[in-house]
């Protein structure tokens, strides 16, 4: 194509809201157009690479034998209400009504759609298994839409669904659409990683991993193993301190089980006199402990109440952890966690907030093994400016309700091999579920099997943010001077330079090459603006079209310039072979 | 791909919500599934036509050198402020709030979005001509969604923008679209003519033609000459009947003064007594009246009671002529154009509805040059159950207004060449249309030309149903055993049929033809499934790939059946050559 002609408005600088590189970068190179907050315009090349990365996609989903389909992006609520999301889905998910006061969303996701589909038309295990996929836009409704495409309002998505007729199945349907995926991201030229997640409330059965290109200005967080594969998330991920091996473990255990006939006698402070009390006036967080006491974080556990469901609980993570509310919902196969208020926290322990700890608690208290596994321990005295010092877990509160509450913190040991873990930032660019019956439950999507007998669908759904790609190579692959496009993705291949468009011997030369590398096949942008060549080469990094041949000065003599854009090599080559050298 | 397992459901009846041949069919063929009222899943068969349509599309407009983009569905409602039409819209328009309250819309069209792009990012007459267009989802809460794909809610739409430096370039871009809009429909085996349409409000120098697949389900009247390529929409045809001869409408028009003059001196019924009254008891309607009177429709004239903006009207038009109020609105530069209401009549013509006449009058009246031509006429006698008979148009009412203000009719003359007029059904599968500065003055759309001053830009727009166009071809090609898809945009070209999937020697030979056309690059579905060969035939002519290869009992001796839809012209061949024959 030819550039003179082309929407390419770069921009010299990027504009203040944006935040990203990726985000600047697409700006300022002309891919993209902000037309409200999370909400764009694709230009001519942002539209081209949104396109390429589409098209692997469906070679990779046609390679693994799924299905094609389109299903609309207006869903009407009564499927809504029938999966049972209508209610819970929160403000992301965008409701209208038509102009019969008939209820509608915006899809920002079709397993209800899907699976009313699929009721209608199989009901046979003859037609099973069947994985369906469509690219649609999708629409969410994000409280912070940031990033560009990184998380948008309105954004294309590749979705797949799969129904199988058994668990075996959906395992099968499961690996195979991973497995797609993994070539997906490699192919786009994505540094990914396939890290273990966290299912939610599908429970047990179900399994999932999230796709993630690892990026600094990613808002997840993969934790992996430098010397295993293990990866997860940090929702996920299991970590291990080095104090906790498995030996000290059973003996806290054994621990545990005295402080809890101790608790359940009502004797909360069995073990008194034992530990002291430590003043601390208006130190109420650990580094304001830590700075008072000059002991380190992990000298102390912080004891944090939460309402769960209906009950409150307790929640001890050593000083320098976090808790992780997923594993403690998990644990207690819980539907809603959150932080207590002030004045349920002063009315549980007696204290203003800050100062609570497990001894003498009359609630549940979850205990983070990293926590079991400490000789002694200072905790809050559930009492205004006071700790308590050389309390020992086990002895001075119950271990009855032991397990893994908290993140993983890097350094901490694999749970696979026991190498040391580390941490990333990752952008979530893709994600395989295994849903089970959670849907063909809910919109009762049987079919009979081969006894003729009614079993329920079993289903799997996996996403990709095709959009989301295009920031997340971006991120991952740029310079000083601009984007540095993977050539399967790039907008074009070759980028030619057309350095006077005044010069009759470089317009000759530069169209007979444009000529020759379009007959090649090779998609290539002749640039033949009016510029000065100043311009022109900023431009062309900007954009990061791989390869660059320039026609300038030595064009009478049958010179070009051949670049690569990712190495800045350049050679000057006769313009007789580089077409040769671009396609060979 | 193989049948067996590939998503078409196919169904024995019409489901009976389908009144339309095409929606019936792509439904019993497994093409569409429906989610709401006019929101449809494409299924695998259908979504493969509804690519190879967009396909083309994008071929055409490329070669016409349209850039392709992609704009979003979510528009801020400020975009559609700053245009006029958030008010005007009406309900069509799908609103609603964001999280935080602010007004979005679903685009049903783009121009806002558009202009606000070109508008930031292009100033200069040297970046001018630029046409975009985009392959995009549609949203349009129909009143009334019907016939499939024909009038959906959702759908499938190109829209193009031009932007000119002037209206000469303007014209260039509307007849460059135009022709590649011609080229569009052909490939895609469309029966098609452009017509004249009208412009609406744009005014005198847009222009607009809409692109009419013929076919008496379509919701238009195509007006169109048996001798020359004259054809317009309804809205706009110009008919002239045997009568209206140019000398005699002169003849008349000499009348009209001095009827004028008559009616000036307010001597309403300056012909009285030339005229008989009729007693017409409960005669309201042409139809009864030529009923009880025996008489033609065509001797009578109808006097319709308008409010036009805010000033009351009478037009008159022959008895067996319909008003065309588009034309009525031109004639009087009006933006609004509804029937009198009954007291309004009343008022006016001191009778009830259905007894309104010219004569006496004091609002002014346009008379259509049909009734100008007629030597008498019966007209109402603005008195409850009477007519006038022998009344002479320009002798006993003014005809200083006149022109055309009907619907032309089947067998008026052609404007042109005075050819016959020929009515068809059409559906409008396109539209271009020259906006001229409607959209760039409301949005502040300018560029500087080449002497530095600030002008507007010159737009077109130009849309094309890619959705609507999958129930046009239907409904063009069909028989009794279902569709006949066009090669260019059948789902699959060839259609191999395995009779019998236990009979080792049929299932290795329909193996190897399977395998040879997909190397020689056909697309081809295999029936791979066990059903019996009824089932399987009748299957094959519902979905309607162009060739249906059919290895059967002849397997053995190396023969299969070759048959061509269409024309169901079927022979026996060397399963050797039919490759060559399908290829060649």
């Amino acid at each position: 194509m030819r550039q003179e002609k082309l929407l390419i408005p770069t921009l010299r600088e990027a504009p203040s809201e944006a935040e990203a590189i990726s985000h600047q970068l697409l700006l300022r190179a002309g891919f993209i157009r902000q037309v409200a907050a999370g909400i764009y315009t694709y230009l001519p090349l942002g539209l081209r690479v949104l396109r390429k990365v589409s098209a692997i996609v469906r070679e990779e989903m046609e390679l693994a034998g799924v299905q094609e389909i389109l299903m609309p992006a207006m869903q009407p609520a009564e499927l809504w209400h029938e999966s049972g999301r209508y209610e819970v889905y929160g403000q992301e998910l965008i409701r209208f009504q038509d102009r019969h006061q008939r209820e509608f969303v915006l899809g920002p996701t079709h397993e209800e759609v899907i699976t009313a589909l699929v009721r209608n038309e199989v009901n046979s295990y003859r037609k099973l298994p069947l994985t369906l996929y469509q690219i649609q836009t999708k629409f969410r409704d994000e409280r912070r839409p940031r990033f560009g495409l990184l998380r948008g309002r309105e954004f294309l998505m590749k979705d797949a669904y799969s129904f199988d007729s058994s668990w075996e199945g959906l395992d099968s349907s499961y690996r195979s659409m991973y497995d797609a995926y993994c070539r997906i991201f490699a192919r786009c030229g994505l540094n990914y990683r396939p890290v273990e997640a966290d299912a939610g409330a599908i429970g047990g059965e179900g399994g999932t991993h999230e796709f993630m290109a690892l990026a600094d200005i990613g808002e997840d967080t993969v934790v992996s193993c430098m010397s295993c594969d293990y990866a997860a998330n940090l929702e996920k991920a299991e970590g291990h301190s080095g104090e906790a091996d498995p030996s000290l473990l059973l003996q806290v255990e054994g621990n545990a089980e005295a402080g809890s006939a101790v608790n359940k006698q009502g004797q909360a402070a069995a073990g008194a006199g034992h530990y002291d009390r430590l003043h601390t006036p208006d130190t109420r967080t650990i580094q304001e402990l830590a700075q008072s006491t000059g002991m380190a974080a992990s000298s102390f556990v912080k004891t944090l109440i939460y309402l769960c469901d209906e009950n409150y609980i307790a929640v001890l993570v050593r000083g320098d952890h976090e808790v992780n509310e997923i594993k403690v919902k998990h644990a207690l196969d819980a539907e809603n966690l959150v932080l207590a208020d002030a004045a349920a926290i002063e009315a549980i322990t007696g204290a203003p907030t800050g100062f609570a700890g497990p001894i003498g608690l009359s609630i549940p208290i979850l205990v983070d093994r990293s926590v079991a596994a400490m000789k002694t321990v200072i905790v809050g005295a559930n009492e205004q400016d006071y700790h308590l010092r050389n309390v020992q877990p086990g002895r001075d509160f119950s271990l009855r309700i032991m397990g893994d509450y908290r993140n993983a913190t890097e350094g901490d040991c694999c749970p696979r091999c026991g190498g040391g873990l580390v941490f990333h930032r990752g952008i979530e660019v893709g994600q395989v579920f295994k849903l089970g019956t959670k849907y063909s439950e809910k919109l009762d999507a049987k079919f009979l099997d081969s006894t003729g007998r009614e079993q329920l669908m079993i289903m799997g759904c996996y996403g990709i943010g095709i959009s989301r790609i295009l920031s997340a190579v971006v991120e991952q692959h740029h310079d000083s001077g601009g984007i540095l496009w993977p050539n399967a993705i790039a907008p074009f291949y070759v980028h030619l330079i057309m350095v006077s468009v005044k010069d009759t011997e470089q317009v000759r030369l530069a169209e007979e090459l444009y000529r020759q590398l379009k007959v090649a096949g090779v998609e290539v942008l002749l640039d033949d603006r009016d510029e000065r060549p100043g311009v022109k080469f900023k431009d062309s990094d900007l954009i990061g079209i791989p390869i660059r041949i320039t026609v300038g000065r030595q064009a009478a003599e049958g010179l070009v310039e051949y670049r690569e854009r990712r190495t800045a090599e350049q050679i000057v080559i006769s313009a007789d072979t580089v077409v040769a050298k671009v396609t060979g």
